[in-house]
């Protein structure tokens, strides 16, 4: 692992690392925010997963979450959202290769090589990220913006036990249905339809549900929003009863503007989980 | 107007009215909370409807409401449920009749000749309570549980303007497709189905909307929520992109334990929007 940078923040540090990656077969860059506590003791982790087109740097200097991370005593990681390089399969569009991974292992060639986003996120950067920083693997959160989104609540659902909490900002909430999800699911894990259930939050609600609270904001001026479909997950959380709450929020839209007004009250959130 | 009894309460007055109704040709009771500040000027008002069996009196002493609301300046509204007296049509089962009265105006036998709700609590209960005590009629919210939620909700989107902000305890979201609506539309309204949907919550969420902020809150352990239907409202509010939220609670149930927990929230929420 290597340091990139190192900027101090709120008491704490902004890290940014790079690692040679073993299920993406190229080099890697995360962010990192670790706040003050962390010097003395390991803190509670909350996972920020990232939208089409962004790296990791994105929310690091967008977000303004440190400022309320470091409130909490609370780290922050930031992933890339694909695999990275010229040796690395691409497409011109900008929802498909290269920042537009989708948090899916591809079965599909030319992706399959390097498009292991899910094992990335949820096996190799995990076991990077307690080795190295004073983060307490206990102690886990996630949440996510748009594809972020979307990782974020299927990852929560399918590893229980994992996180505490989950939450979302403008999710891609029913990829399955989307054209922000089905042209991606058919490239990464072909046209078997049956592969893709298990990288849709809406199915997954409806099959498996989160076992802790869930928080979903959506901005009602979000250009994006047909895309989205929140009402197919609103729909699923209520009838399977989970806890957690959906909250249209009037005039807003997809952008940072909207993630940062909410963040606050994510991060309270995610606060309230992981120092239960 | 005769007033049945007052009571000092969180340095304000609860007190018990009734008076003749007009529209349910019938004597009606209503509760009226006043805060102190009522005694120098005009408050903002939040009505506050009540479920199946419950009369003016249950949310008055069951849902904890005074403290809050004096604490905000604003004061609450307590209608019945439905006309009363032995003259006034009736029916065995504890949903059909009196305390039963889905704020609807019914047009078929027995039912017309009293059971008028529509139209006593949105224009002749109003007239009367600023006629005679120091409330803002351009100040106004609505509030309600169960049957009183469907109430709250469908006046609050029928009468665009009245209201500055809805919220509802566990409604009845759905109605034309419940049990909890189907029988008593059927009696109350005849079966022309098209007549109930200007009495549906879901079905107006779709068709008008609310031009303000909404919030509903759901116990998930709620012994009738298959007869909520809250995924339906949840839906609606997402795929019209209201203003508002739906949150499900774990473990609470449809009582008034789960009414008086949340109720800090909702007058916070009123008070929000009535002192914007």
């Amino acid at each position: 692992m290597q340091t990139i940078s190192e900027n101090k923040c709120f008491g704490g540090i902004q890290g940014v690392y790079s690692h040679a990656s073993e299920a993406c077969g190229c080099d890697m860059t995360f962010g990192l925010f670790l706040p003050e506590e962390a010097a003395d003791q390991p803190v509670p982790v909350l996972w920020y997963l990232s939208g089409l087109t962004c790296t990791h740097e994105n929310a690091m200097v967008k977000a303004g979450a440190q400022g309320w991370a470091a409130e909490a005593g609370i780290a922050l990681v930031f992933p890339d959202t694909s695999p990275r390089g010229e040796a690395v399969a691409n497409d011109e569009a900008y929802d498909l290769g290269q920042g537009a991974g989708f948090y899916v292992n591809a079965t599909q060639d030319p992706w399959a090589l390097n498009y292991q986003m899910w094992d990335y996120v949820t096996e190799e950067l995990p076991a990077i990220v307690t080795a190295n920083f004073a983060v307490d693997e206990e102690r886990q959160a996630i949440s996510g913006h748009s594809m972020g989104g979307h990782g974020a609540l299927t990852m929560a659902m399918r590893l229980p036990g994992r996180f505490r909490s989950v939450s979302a900002f403008a999710p891609i909430a029913h990829p399955a249905q989307s054209d922000w999800g089905r042209k991606q699911f058919a490239a990464y894990l072909g046209s078997d339809e049956t592969q893709w259930a298990a990288h849709d939050a809406t199915l997954l609600m409806r099959r498996l549900g989160f076992d802790g609270p869930v928080l979903v904001d959506q901005g009602s001026k979000d250009q994006f929003i047909d895309l989205l479909k929140p009402e197919a997950l609103a729909q699923a959380m209520m009838e399977r009863r989970q806890n957690g709450q959906v909250r249209m929020q009037p005039g807003y839209d997809h952008s940072y503007f909207f993630v940062s007004t909410f963040m606050p009250d994510h991060i309270g959130f995610h606060a309230a989980a992981l120092f239960a």
